[in-house]
């Protein structure tokens, strides 16, 4: 049976050793594996973010792909440790805090274990209270992985509505409007992802070449209040111009083409950033 | 036969998804391929500095390497996606707006093919005008790597002579003086690195010891004018003292050993970013 | 004979070409090592970082693994290039400069070798002298971990009593105290990390639930004094609440629950960061 590629995510960053710890103990259990990383930059304990980047991304890896996710603020308490299989046969190596969320709203789970650290816990680590990444994760990922163990002899079976999940935000769709909230940035070029899917979008009848009413409220305050065209790519607009587009994952986006628009009206993401789009009366 | 190593650059980031997402199409292709990563940290939509990275490091990678750069600030345009064959039998895929400058110019292309999205682009992305480094760019480099189509099949051959080229830094020497401009920065240790090669500066007579007459201008504000020694390596001078040296791709450069140049004294890159070395009367 | 895994550790960072250019090399070498890296933002020029973030890590990799440290300020000088072998059968490739003085004081040498650079040094690299971390220690790291020549072969013998060796802070015990330094920060979260084991802690006869003052100087000035509870892992403390804890490598650490303790009180590492923990009167 051909060994899955083993992928990691955390909130540790690149800049000391703990990243290595973990593929350490991964090339421990089978130097053959193929290892990868998702990213290490997740902002520290944001579980938010580390289920967004796992439902960005695990569709483009291959099925039997094995994911060990560890942003993990409760890291000791008897939050529960599992594995989940989603609906298209990847595996998620995670604490249930909450990190499942997207993957289970938006993709789908099969079926939750729970951890039996009896048996997965690395040897000797008893007195290793605070970096579960390593002792635990990484080691039943990498045995999972390479087929050491069967997804079932991860551990017992735990219902799957017994899941952590986190709040998420709500579309909201009227005659000639579409509301919804900022769930994350595209960090690096400072672009809002929103909730909003481009199906609901275009179905309030938006078009491409339209200039769109955009108000952007942080609570109740105004953060952003202006019109925007609705573009197929960037290549639409002039550098420095705005654009309204649908982003990597279908859902409605802005940006400033080469610019940055988070960083331009201190725009930030979570709940309380609300987004409205509106048509214009011409 | 043999299937080659993938490489990736791009100016995405290591922060969020895109990254993997590109990692695991590639992986999706062939999940025996070795991925590597040259650098995600292009500053955004800098095409130059994607070009001289590919440049810096593609001669030590094995001949028949993959690398796909992703430096895409025209993407959704009429921009061409290519993939270049080097001289010395190693590919680039990358959206042709200027990438294949130093490669072109100081390596060579053998020969020059258009991506044939309708053969190459990852199935069912038609609504995904935003992210060509994933849906055409990671997959095409990685059918190439994986032996699963020829170069030749990539698409129909493209004229060399119409690559995009961006305009280079040039070289002036004379009796006693070398002209040149500053390229880039080693970022990490703040030195500069000249375009000007070290035949061209040993030419005008400097020897190991010398010291030397240091003229940086930008625009024509003089930024920076003192003498400083041209030295084997930093070993030949104190911590914090200043010196000319050979850098690692054989063009005269200048560090603060232990310091920071650029940040000393305020050295940016580019075309305008004049810099002078001229012997001194003794 | 298995091929051993090649770990790469710098200060270049990832963000221009120079490790690639490593990478780059190994591949050559022998394209189907396996590699991965420990980390590259080692802060420029920190050998202690350097020794320490090995010494934190290769317990974790599989025996035989070759590990290539590249912190190297005295490059170009006559500062020895040599590969240590570790009491577990493991490699480290790297300038002697310090680099090794955790590994030789914590886990322990079995041989030192002198590279033989008119050997393992990469062909026409002879006008290079600024670069080793490319055209040395990755082509012998890549050597060696691929079988292409043996630990003997690597050059002659280097009395393990010359290899370079920082200066460590001292643990000092009393009846009711125990006194250290700060080694280095957990850099992510901002805890602080001690050269304190965890049996010289309990040894005094803290136990967990117990509060205990804490005094931090910086050289003679008071940086932080407080008492704080040792607790078993985080999740014995609310958020933002201060703990003590038995960190990774089982030495004792201080931080704030989903805070940053080092940024909070301004605090350093280094030899000149002692810190005491102290019985409290009840």
């Amino acid at each position: 049976m051909e060994k899955a590629i083993l992928v990691f995510q955390s909130d540790f960053g690149l800049v000391d050793g703990a990243v290595s710890a973990m593929h350490g103990v991964a090339n421990t259990v089978d130097n053959t594996i193929k290892i990868e990383d998702l990213t290490h930059d997740i902002p520290p304990y944001s579980i938010w973010e580390a289920s967004y980047r796992l439902f960005q991304t695990i569709e483009y890896w291959p099925r039997g792909t094995v994911f060990v996710s560890v942003v993990d603020p409760g890291v000791g308490s008897s939050r529960r440790s599992v594995v989940a299989e989603t609906i298209g046969g990847q595996f998620i190596v995670t604490p249930d805090n909450g990190t499942l969320t997207h993957i289970k709203k938006y993709v789908g789970l099969r079926e939750l274990r729970e951890i039996d650290e009896t048996k997965h816990r690395r040897e000797d680590t008893e007195h290793s209270y605070t970096f579960h990444g390593r002792d635990v994760y990484a080691n039943t990922g990498a045995k999972l992985a390479s087929n050491k163990i069967t997804f079932s002899q991860v551990g017992s079976i735990v219902d799957l509505d017994l899941t952590v999940e986190l709040e998420v935000g709500k579309v909201e769709k009227g005659d000639d409007f579409v509301k919804g909230t900022i769930d994350i940035l595209d960090i690096r070029f400072g672009s809002l992802w929103t909730n909003i899917p481009r199906d609901v979008f275009t179905g309030v009848g938006f078009e491409h070449g339209d200039r769109v009413e955009v108000s952007i409220l942080s609570g109740s305050t105004v953060a952003y209040n202006n019109r925007i065209v609705y573009g197929r790519s960037f290549a639409d607009v002039y550098a420095s111009e705005q654009i309204i587009y649908v982003n990597s994952v279908y859902n409605m986006a802005i940006a400033i083409n080469q610019g940055n628009f988070a960083r331009a009206y201190n725009i930030g993401t979570g709940r309380h950033w609300k987004i409205k789009f509106r048509k214009v009366d011409l």
